[in-house]
């Protein structure tokens, strides 16, 4: 089981209507040719309508690049704060050596799976810290994440497919999975500290999958799981390894699909130290080596052995969300059917971005080498992703400081759940008991619904006028009704502040927001006449 | 009728059941807000996961530009052949002034709809060039006409719609429309060389609509004409100002959208002038307000008063193919579920394009004013179409001069039709009657469609072994049963060549595989056993 055409014919019926539909040829391509026509060699082209390069408006780009992040706070990272000397890498118009962009083919129409010498570099990402555990695996670019989720979900779901994920997730994959006409079907979490036990709860999936022809008569088991699952969106918890391989086992041998989505996962954060609060291990004992073999946590694809895992990276929380730039990891068969889905849809990824990234990775590569002579090309990139990490990890330990230093904590009004990694972390607000006491006993389950939901949006608008944004728990739940119970959280995240100063105000927020909670609600002091089912429209 | 609120009345009940399934809500959002609820000035945003903009790896990026498109045969135009002087322009980290693009937003996230400076831009380009005839219009960017096709479609194409098209066109269109459950009907063309009649068969389009509820009973009449009326592709005709009016006519009374695709509109070539063939009006007599009022064809838009046309427009011809971007103007009900569609699919174009283009813009507009003060902004995007443009007459008048010198043309063995607009040209070929002549009269239609195929893919077959690649007409129809006897030609380029003698030698093949063929089919000479239906495949 390892090249295209036994995977094709593997899954071939196994693909979305709506992919079986599609016509994959290129007008351009000329078959059936006779061998004894001999074809001219160097012809002139008079067929495609591409451009000549001279006739772009662009001659050369220069990028001003760092190769350490910003420090927080600094104001003007190009001025003379920066003790960094000024570097720069080019897209020269004709490229001056192999694995190089330049702007007479990025700029031009291109594959749609993208740029030989980009996707190059993503299958030795792939080797070197998730390699698939079979041989016929490729790589695909695409427009970023949300570009790669809409593909695999438009070569796998159709109406009659059902899709398992998260009960938190991302809203856009409940929404995107429904547009493709699959139902979206929420999986119970374990949202708690406890790292072997945290995410899928695998019991609840177990049972789900084993009881599907008997819940479900009469409809197809079509099924794919999309799972976030390190870093989790919203609530930043990560699978172990161990539980992967369970739930990998179940998956296959109930023949369900694994979508993988891991925007996050460079962004390892090494454990909190409610003592030594600034304390970063990234500063002190991290290592390239120790982070990938301590702290980066192994894709489903490691475990794979089928080829019914699809894993998806991106560009967008290590180097940039604007550029649109991501890649999928699968069997050949998938690839090429997603870089088809591409070439009638939107084709492949900005050139430009290709390009700046391409450029960008041989170029910390190269620096990281001139420090480092026995380094190996992937050195430079980790050497990035570590250090974006280490950022992270200084971010997250200056607000937990100012939360954990809060008036709202120390009276107990909340729990901080640590983040394993990414950019979010999750507040469990400590309703009182009496905040979601049932009285109606005929309407129990709706009723605690709506008295959950009305005292976490009575806390909002208190959160709104002592000046913190934050994000409901519940607003990411594939089925209120489903996690309501389990949705007594917000999320918060440290991705986004320019200064120390700024989380600090945002902590004194987030305290004054929880205490004036705390003080008004369900007693005379109510401010605002919230309806039984709280703010109306969320 | 002008506002979102009547569009949206209008057509939401004539969208695609596909898209009608659409979730809009962003997750983000607050809603039902009490008025009370006094929410503080200068918030802490604790909620999206937005990366700061100093963990990005770029500081500055500086493109190196022209501002007039490279010589034919300049061999290295970064070098000092070049008289131009080096010009360039930056993306700073933070904008200098209003209008620019900067990293700090460009490169982060962005609505799905377009950075704002650039989407300012396209409603100036717009109006300059083709105001809709009605109020509440309204522009989305895209990545590229591919992906704003898909997007339509995705918008109006169901498996109850009807999409005409012209039966000679793009491939990636008939196969899109089938790929959204649509049906892709092709109308008879015009190919011809008299100006007020190339283009769609008005007649046959008449008919078809009213005639549709009698041919297709129970079927819905729910019509999209999907046209490229500008330089179509592959002829490379124009429909007339007077031919646009009566076809939109028609549509606004059979309740037909109108999907415009113009990825050609500013290649405006003037008539080819044999007697003097490398006279080049670009060079002589035309001016920006000719060149605007004169060449450019106004767009379907500007008829329209009822909001059914959508116009695509890509800076793929003009800038470069590999940028992926592009708009599409129409009301701002069907705008905002394109921009929906962006949002839960592949997002916004690449903002390394968008700052690109919109830098790249502003630019080209400063170095006009300086020559020119009394100018208007649009004048210095359009100086540039228009010396693009002068380009592509340039190369048209190079290889029509060579093909006009050829032995071929000389013995009548085709004919070249001439392009109004664009990078293609067509070669209609004068198949002798005994080539197509049908005997067996009982499979009349069919015989004579393979012996066209036939005839054609052997003269493809003699063209590759003189060395020249061209696109058979017949792999660009809708439908080969209906188009085939109208598909007796070939689609060049004058695009891609890079340099004069490219042109000459690809003219020689022409002719050089033109003899072969009309020397050797069907005589005893003909070399390759083909099928009576042609290469297999094809």
């Amino acid at each position: 089981m390892s090249s295209f055409l036994d995977f094709k014919n593997k899954f071939e019926n196994k693909i979305s209507k709506h992919d079986s539909r599609k016509n994959t040829n290129r007008f351009a391509d000329i078959v059936g040719l006779p061998d004894s026509v001999k074809v001219k060699k160097n012809t002139i082209h008079l067929a495609g309508g591409t451009p000549y390069e001279t006739l772009f408006p662009f001659k050369k780009i220069d990028v001003e690049y760092r190769n350490s992040p910003g420090k927080l706070g600094e104001k003007d990272p190009s001025g003379s704060e920066t003790i960094e000397k000024q570097k720069s890498f080019s897209i020269p118009l004709y490229k001056e050596h192999e694995n190089q962009s330049d702007i007479s083919t990025a700029f031009q129409y291109q594959y749609s799976n993208g740029s030989s010498e980009l996707l190059a570099k993503t299958k030795k990402i792939v080797e070197a810290l998730n390699m698939p555990g079979y041989k016929g695996w490729d790589t695909v670019m695409t427009s970023g994440s949300s570009d790669s989720m809409n593909k695999t979900f438009a070569l796998l779901v159709d109406d009659e497919t059902t899709v398992l994920c998260e009960e938190f997730t991302y809203p856009n994959v409940f929404h995107n999975c429904s547009y493709h006409g699959g139902t979206p079907v929420p999986l119970k979490m374990h949202v708690t500290d406890d790292k072997t036990k945290q995410g899928i709860n695998i019991e609840y999936l177990k049972e789900f999958l084993e009881a599907f022809e008997t819940n479900y008569p009469g409809k197809k088991k079509k099924i794919v799981l999309y799972t976030i699952c390190t870093g989790h969106n919203p609530t930043a918890l990560t699978e172990s390894y161990e539980k992967r391989k369970q739930i990998y086992e179940l998956c296959k041998n109930h023949g369900v699909f694994i979508i993988e989505d891991d925007p996050y996962g460079y962004l390892q954060l090494p454990k909190f130290d409610k003592t030594n609060p600034l304390v970063n291990a990234y500063d002190e004992s991290v290592t390239l080596e120790s982070f990938v073999k301590d702290l980066l946590v192994p894709s489903y694809i490691t475990i794979d052995t089928e080829g019914i895992v699809l894993r998806m990276e991106t560009f967008s929380k290590v180097v940039s969300p604007g550029l649109r730039l991501g890649f999928i990891v699968g069997n050949s068969y998938f690839i090429k059917r997603l870089s088809n889905i591409s070439n009638m849809t939107n084709r492949n990824p900005a050139g430009s971005s290709q390009a700046i990234v391409n450029n960008l990775l041989d170029t910390l590569s190269t620096d990281y080498k001139a420090l480092n002579p026995d380094a190996k090309w992937i050195d430079g990139w980790l050497d990035w992703c570590m250090k974006i990490a280490g950022t992270y990890t200084k971010r997250r330990n200056i607000l937990f400081k100012a939360i954990y230093e809060s008036e709202a904590y120390k009276k107990h009004l909340f729990t901080l759940l640590e983040p394993s990694c990414g950019m979010f972390a999750s507040i469990v607000v400590n309703l009182k008991p009496e905040y979601i006491a049932v009285i109606d006993s005929k309407v129990k389950g709706q009723d605690k619904i709506n008295k959950i939901k009305r005292a976490m949006d009575y806390l909002l608008c208190c959160l709104l006028e002592a000046g913190t944004v934050v994000i409901l728990g519940y607003k990411m739940t594939v089925s209120k009704d489903f996690s309501m119970e389990r949705a007594t959280f917000l999320r918060i995240t440290f991705a986004k502040a320019s200064s120390e100063n700024e989380f600090v105000k945002g902590a004194k927020g987030l305290s004054d927001g929880f205490e004036t909670f705390f003080n008004e609600y369900m007693t005379e002091n109510e401010r605002w006449n919230l309806l039984p089912t709280g703010l109306e429209g969320m």
